[in-house]
């Protein structure tokens, strides 16, 4: 029989990380980077009040946009609506790249940028790190006239650094004009840094630069697949071409707007992650692991100079009910990744180190 | 400033019906083809039990393949989970199609086919209908080396119209074997003639056919974005490669398997359809407005031999606070697409038309 033909395309697979264990009951999933406090009470207070189910979300996703853009004081003919930042990421892909188009992402990055950019045939050049970050030197030397998109994840995942504004500002002024920056703030306002700003704070006017936020991290709402971007009326534009007509639900443009809104508990947020961030850091590195300082919810764990490899680390956490992420998929050696969780997670999770290292 | 410049694409774009109406509150929409009844009551039981919102879905969606599989006796890894059977579309689009490949489809068919089918870079031809049907013998005459796929739904949208399965039985044996088969089921559970057969009915164990359903129409789930494809194993994996790691929200997963596991409902939603749609149908002919036989959950309304034409009858609707799809996007002229409503709607639906016409 003569088949249908796909396309050939040449992608890495995207392997998740687990999200269960055989033979594990109540496992504690800090593999992901979730929100450890969950979603405000204000979208659960929605969550009680019911939906319409059965009829179609505003396509437009209206309401969310004018609600993003009061918030943020920017322009809601310039925000792009996306089924989580992933789907942002899609769409810039699918709008910009051509076959054969090049891009640079750096050498530990977010996977899917390496992915939708395959998907749309273009080749991924991957820039290598100065102490763990993203380097824009290195970046620099990679541009070519086939270059079109730099991607930058900052606060990067999974390396847990990030570059400063000047950093960021100096490698958009150095890239050529026509080269699209997409800046990745999906762990931004978890960053309290001084030194820091966030890719929207910075290129708010920026006519060649998109930027996409997540209400999957901070906002606790990774089930309901809600993301947004921000760029140039052009840009979003030629992007939103792409977008399906009702890409998000309706449960989450309503989940969404209360969400963001709730700025008491952002804050509250904020908080539990910087406590816990720093307490959590201290015990990892007087345990001789290395990791990045304290920044996002986050820590990317190198078990080199550690009493036990990233495997060993790996069975006993599970052993103990605690699932942490494998580095495998984005071949970094001997390491894992860990999410702050609620006050009892953690503690859970230091009382496992305490024990074993 | 020389600035990015994004993919140029030759892509007609989709404008959605109305949803609302400034200054017209209350407004019944009987304009997208929703559901009448709305949700199964297991949905909502679900919806009242609370969800996990700050964890990330399982990007599988196994527990839905798993119930869709056994529900139907098919196997689960031919299953392809989208957000809505509009991703399905596209999924398939992205999958097979190259830049000048050409694809088929009828004339007044779902604008989707086309939309995506453009965006990757596809020529589309059009097939003449048949007494305001599908036509296998159109069809078979636009088939060239460069045909990619051939896109029917069954019923089809915003006809109203069905081929009978023999005729879909000869579509796909006259077709070549090469050339991939779309058959959209999206109304299939409404129908009730004996010589209908769905698309899953007819080609579960087909090597080059896939079949798309959806769960916002009989199954009321419109606003949650659920859909699902089943085809062969190198379809539906070829298919799976484009797919983003978490299409749909755990939300839409969970409603999703409850939803079809209520034989009681679907079979009263079907009731509920038949029902209405005879005695729709009679006073709507009674008025000299050409329409469609009672297939699906909607009529299509030709308003040539009627007493007043379209935009008229819009505007009555509207006054009286019902919402009629126009048929401008799909160039169907004096026409308006009517969908099945509750008691309520419908009897307020066939009084404007007493009144009016």
């Amino acid at each position: 029989m003569n088949l249908p033909k796909p396309k050939t395309v040449n992608v890495d697979l995207y392997i998740g990380g687990l999200s269960n264990i055989q033979n594990v009951p109540n496992l504690v999933k800090l593999s992901a980077n979730e929100s450890a406090l969950g979603p405000s009470p204000k979208v659960l207070e929605i969550f009680k009040s019911g939906f319409n189910l059965k009829k179609y979300p505003d396509g437009k996703s209206s309401k969310l946009k004018e609600t993003i853009a009061k918030k943020f004081s920017i322009n809601e003919d310039q925000i792009l609506i996306g089924s989580g930042s992933d789907e942002i990421i899609s769409l810039i892909c699918q709008s910009f790249l051509n076959k054969d188009d090049e891009v640079i992402m750096s050498e530990d990055s977010f996977l899917m940028y390496r992915i939708y950019s395959q998907l749309n045939g273009a080749v991924v050049r991957f820039a290598k790190n100065e102490n763990n970050k993203f380097s824009v030197s290195e970046t620099l030397k990679l541009v070519t006239n086939k270059t079109k998109i730099v991607f930058i994840a900052n606060p990067n995942n999974p390396s847990g650094t990030y570059i400063n504004s000047d950093e960021l500002v100096k490698l958009r002024k150095k890239l050529p004009e026509n080269i699209l920056l997409m800046v990745d703030d999906a762990y931004a306002e978890f960053v309290t840094e001084n030194d820091y700003k966030s890719g929207l704070d910075i290129f708010k006017n920026s006519k060649n630069t998109v930027v996409s936020r997540t209400f999957s991290k901070i906002f606790g709402l990774a089930n309901l697949r809600l993301g947004w971007g921000y760029g140039s009326k052009e840009i979003i534009e030629a992007a939103n071409l792409f977008r399906p007509p009702f890409n998000i639900s309706g449960i989450a443009e309503k989940a969404g707007c209360a969400a963001i809104l709730d700025d008491e508990w952002i804050k509250k947020n904020v908080e539990h992650n910087e406590k816990w961030s720093k307490i959590i850091f201290e015990k990892i590195t007087s345990k001789k692991i290395i990791t990045n300082d304290p920044v996002a919810n986050f820590f990317l764990l190198n078990f080199d100079n550690a009493k036990l490899n990233s495997e060993q680390a790996f069975d006993i956490f599970i052993n103990n009910k605690i699932l942490l992420r494998k580095m495998n998929t984005y071949g970094i050696k001997n390491s894992l990744r860990v999410t702050i969780g609620t006050d009892e997670e953690n503690k859970t999770f230091l009382d496992i180190l305490d024990k074993n290292f």
